[in-house]
């Protein structure tokens, strides 16, 4: 089979594109044919040798979800047959023709999605509604604060929270993003100009109770500014770091308001966990895809001969949704 | 009746011991006769008014807990009767010769022990117990890392550990209270000299692991390393900010480490929760005070009249448990 491969850490220029031994089906596992994949600031990442995949995962394949057709099943699957619509979010090698993948992991397309579409879906979706929901326990008609808006989990979360009548306000460097995620639903939109940024008391101005739910997908100096603007008992989940991965922090907020910081990542938890979220993800998300209540977001579709130029793009953040990768 | 009121905010010496007239008693609340009380670092705090009373406390008699005896029940009471010897920790206004509590929030003293020891237990092993085991998730057999072990909470929480079989370490900046910590089952004691505080690369060499929960007790740059020392998962309570209300933090470690912050304080918190704590607490550590394999710590025993030269020391740190009042 054909993958994206990486000869060497020197960033996206060392992705090549090579012939692969396809590895052993396991019992449990399901081949599938990928017809579609995204990209992830975390690929970039791997590339240059700063996010290595882990065990289990082949090390020099990057890619953490894929959209494609069932080619054969393992042993002791039951719930798929050969030709099914299957979609999902692994540890790494989706940016392969085949991939083998624990049946329990994999989630059916909603039917009326193309493969580039569902491509668009498992990463942004299942962070978005892991992190927000099942860790930081945003309720209905909840008040939740989403940074980096325009990003792949920005208007993920946004459209999950709009499904479950929150209020969200969002914060981007872009007027053109916040203009875009209205269209999503987006209540409140805050244009962060400053460096370092600075945005807690636009916010408290329209929400003077507070965000009970943040959704940190930049980290650095957001952090700070995200405490002070957190209502009392408030979940900050930190997803990201683009911004710093350090950061001087109100202590004395923390302690008084209650809050909660809550760092998560998905790619490292063990298969257990992963398929817990996957059918978490299954029975509350993905019913809201079919009812087109959530649509996934692409800005554009690419060829994977052409990753290497769309990953080294993709720090100049001029995009809005997820960048697709097709075979 | 008397009290110890602040006639001003300019911190301990401006306490007085004044006539005051007693507030009514609600009907479902029990008058108690308070024979002893303890200091806490939130009392100094409060007289340099630094540390509202919150609402419906008195906001001018400080004292956080006591230990007294039942003298008249509201009319829709049912658990103490008069002459009964009851504990607990209230919101403020302990600090005077009775006190009004609602009856849920009150805890029977263990029959063994004195109104002087039973005044030493509400603040210290109540923080200890909800920080540590109903937010922490403190499980048996766990692995804990507490900050200013001689402390009350400190020294409350190393025995309520050791209790449920936890491997303990504890920071000191004082040789002496790290022996006296290991009499009461510190496993770990590291003396911290350094200022930033370094503890980190002790403890890891100690546990490769990492501490599973962390009572942070310091704050300040105590935070940051106490995330360093961490498992990945665990969970750092942040419970006092001696060394600092502001901390440039390892936010990269936050996240990959995917570990909690969870900032608590027990003052401010509706009756209905504070009763809920009065009662897990009343069964799950109180058997063990009964049982003798919980302790409070007294450091030392003043009289009432002695509380504004006892609070002007309190920040000398030269004592390894509470300070304890009597009338």
């Amino acid at each position: 089979m054909k993958a994206i491969c990486m000869t060497d850490t020197s960033g996206p220029q060392g992705l090549k594109l090579l012939e692969r031994a396809q590895g052993p089906l396991g019992p449990e596992e399901v081949l599938v044919e990928v017809k579609a994949s995204a990209l992830n600031r975390a690929d970039l990442l791997q590339t240059r040798g700063l996010y290595p995949a882990p065990f289990g995962v082949p090390a020099d394949i990057p890619g953490l979800e894929f959209a494609g057709k069932v080619l054969h099943t393992g042993e002791r699957t039951q719930r798929f047959q050969p030709g099914d619509r299957v979609m999902g979010l692994i540890g790494g090698g989706a940016w392969a023709e085949r991939l083998a993948v624990h049946e329990a992991e994999l989630l059916p397309i909603p039917s009326h999605l193309s493969f580039a579409e569902a491509a668009a879906i498992p990463e942004a979706f299942m962070t978005a509604f892991d992190a927000m929901v099942l860790q930081g326990g945003l309720g209905r008609f909840g008040r939740l604060l989403i940074h980096a808006i325009g990003s792949g989990v920005g208007t993920a979360g946004l459209q999950i929270a709009k499904a479950m009548d929150c209020s969200v306000a969002g914060t981007s460097r872009t007027a053109d993003k916040l203009e875009k995620a209205k269209a999503l639903g987006l209540d409140v939109g805050v244009l962060v100009e400053e460096k370092p940024a600075k945005f807690a008391n636009k916010l408290k101005a329209e929400w003077p109770g507070g965000a009970e739910v943040v959704l940190e997908l930049v980290g650095g100096h957001y952090v700070a500014e995200s405490i002070l603007s957190m209502a009392p008992g408030g979940r900050l989940l930190l997803v990201g770091l683009l911004a710093g991965a350090s950061a001087e922090l109100p202590l004395g907020a923390v302690l008084t308001k209650k809050v909660q910081l809550i760092g998560t990542t998905l790619r490292s938890r063990p298969l257990a966990e992963k398929i817990l979220l996957a059918r978490a993800f299954s029975n509350s998300v993905l019913p809201l895809f079919e009812k087109k209540m959530l649509w996934p977001v692409v800005a554009k579709t690419c060829a994977f001969s052409e990753v290497a130029t769309a990953l080294s793009e993709i720090s100049k953040n001029d995009f809005f949704g997820k960048i697709v990768l097709e075979w």
